[in-house]
């Protein structure tokens, strides 16, 4: 029986168990991958203590810490169910057996949503990226699409600018959504045109891509456009399929947190983007997943067979 | 007419900095002494990203940081009142002029809670502290006091076993209140000697600390103690004396704050200890300061004409 299993070891996941290491109790990370989206994020330059530091490098530093401090993390696993069972709860899914545990605090973050369109499936990672910081220098003097018409998909284009010939922007909108400063920016653009109101409806290419099918939702009009890399940039959804029925979620199916990490269910917190937090930063993340690991201390403190592990 | 301006450069005040000079907000920080309270704290080894560093260290990092960004920081000025003014506040004190911003972001922490008995004021930085890990050493060999009997007043004592030739701890309760585990170490020390329902009365001494008095709360004897140093480890309060009338204040006099920053004054945010949150931490209040600076650009934004500056 674990004291706490920590479900997602992003920023909020592995700060949560450094508090809960430091505080001697038995605990263990289950996650997909050590880091998550922000291994996928551009270099921070507001995380406080660092003036410039990568997602990657972030991550290397916090999980060296965590794990320095005794902490477990088993990566590669997909929690599927967690289930109430008389005092604690019952923790199953994929590549690991049923675990047993006193409290759960769940940070499993949120990932990139999908275009759900043919042909998806088959190029993702081959062309298909969602990660612009990973993949935007391999398409030095390529031509390439950016989907979607938020602050993400402008600061991609504007990060595509530096290595493509030519960078769209298929934009299901009419104006493009984010600081005037960068819209300004990518208007003088010579390299960067937007296409509005485009709905992107297919994606070509044998073992890489090479192109799209879009609908020009005004004259409805489908049309094609050679490319060589699409990033998708419409938006993220959080990973909380397994948690229906189990904790309260938003519409959104964000997980529904007090201000101290508690979420309806007495046992079980949540930090990080995983939660309907209005603002999402790693920072935030991080002072979260502190104070959700400290209502699990007290949360454990209140039963007292476990005051003087 | 500032876009925003902070009160307060500790944790909370120097990130909501970071953010707001990032969006190319006129900011301005006033504070007392930048880093505050956290200059007075041990080794951090839960702060993510760094595996041990003092409070000093990484607010030299977080200011330069802030610095190097274009943030403006007034040091060694007090803001001794808040007023409403058509559509943004004024902000009055001691060593600046008046000034006039938008929005406020209040994050003036909270500071140690004094004895208030004859002798504390003449004597305090002669032998009285409140500051374990910069005055501890100085007590090589001595007889020293520490006054609480909470985690940081059992925090204290064991940091001085180290230096002094004898720790009293004089608490008010019968018991100390903190983690069993240093309890114990309290209790097998050699050197620790709790003194329970000890009242300090006053503290003596003329250029330096020589002894104190306190009561023995079940005998009513007033007793004499000889120590050349006296650690005050009775809590905190919070910093927000010119804000009563102002913006809503908790019974303790802390700043209620919704989720997201917001105090119930439109414009002015909150963050950090000075702040209701149940936890006090360096990275909660960081992320705090994250929340509350996202939650001033959100405002600003919606008043059209800051939209693009």
């Amino acid at each position: 029986m674990f004291d706490c299993i920590i479900i997602g070891a992003g920023p909020a996941g592995l700060t949560a168990a450094i508090y809960l290491i430091r505080k001697k109790l038995k605990i263990l990370v289950l996650t997909q991958k050590i880091g998550g989206q922000i291994l996928d994020g551009p270099l921070m330059e507001n995380y406080p203590g660092f003036e410039k530091i990568s997602g990657a490098e972030w991550v290397q530093k916090v999980r060296a810490q965590a794990e320095k401090l005794g902490t477990e993390i088993k990566e590669g696993v997909e929690v599927k169910k967690i289930t109430k069972n008389n005092g604690g709860f019952e923790i199953e899914g994929q590549g690991f057996e049923k675990l047993l545990a006193k409290s759960v605090l769940i940070a499993s973050g949120k990932r990139a949503r999908k275009l759900n369109v043919p042909g998806e499936e088959k190029l993702l990672g081959k062309g298909i990226s969602t990660c612009i910081t990973c993949d935007g220098p391999l398409f030095r003097d390529k031509t390439v699409a950016v989907i979607g018409g938020g602050n993400s998909a402008i600061a991609a284009a504007l990060e595509l600018e530096k290595y493509a010939a030519k960078v769209y922007i298929l934009n299901l909108g009419a104006e493009l959504a984010g600081e005037e400063v960068r819209i300004d920016q990518i208007k003088k653009s010579p390299k960067i045109e937007v296409i509005p109101q485009a709905k992107t409806m297919a994606v070509f290419g044998d073992s890489l891509v090479s192109g799209l099918k879009y609908q020009d939702l005004q004259t409805k009009e489908e049309k094609e456009l050679k490319c060589a890399g699409i990033f998708v940039e419409i938006g993220w959804v959080p990973s909380t399929e397994y948690l229906k029925g189990f904790v309260e979620l938003t519409p959104l199916g964000e997980i529904k947190i007090d201000n101290n990490g508690a979420t309806n269910v007495a046992g079980v917190f949540a930090a990080g983007d995983v939660t309907w937090g209005k603002y999402k930063q790693t920072v935030i993340a991080c002072g979260e997943g502190a104070k959700a690991a400290l209502g699990v201390w007290d949360y454990l403190m209140g039963k007292s067979e476990t005051r003087n592990r």
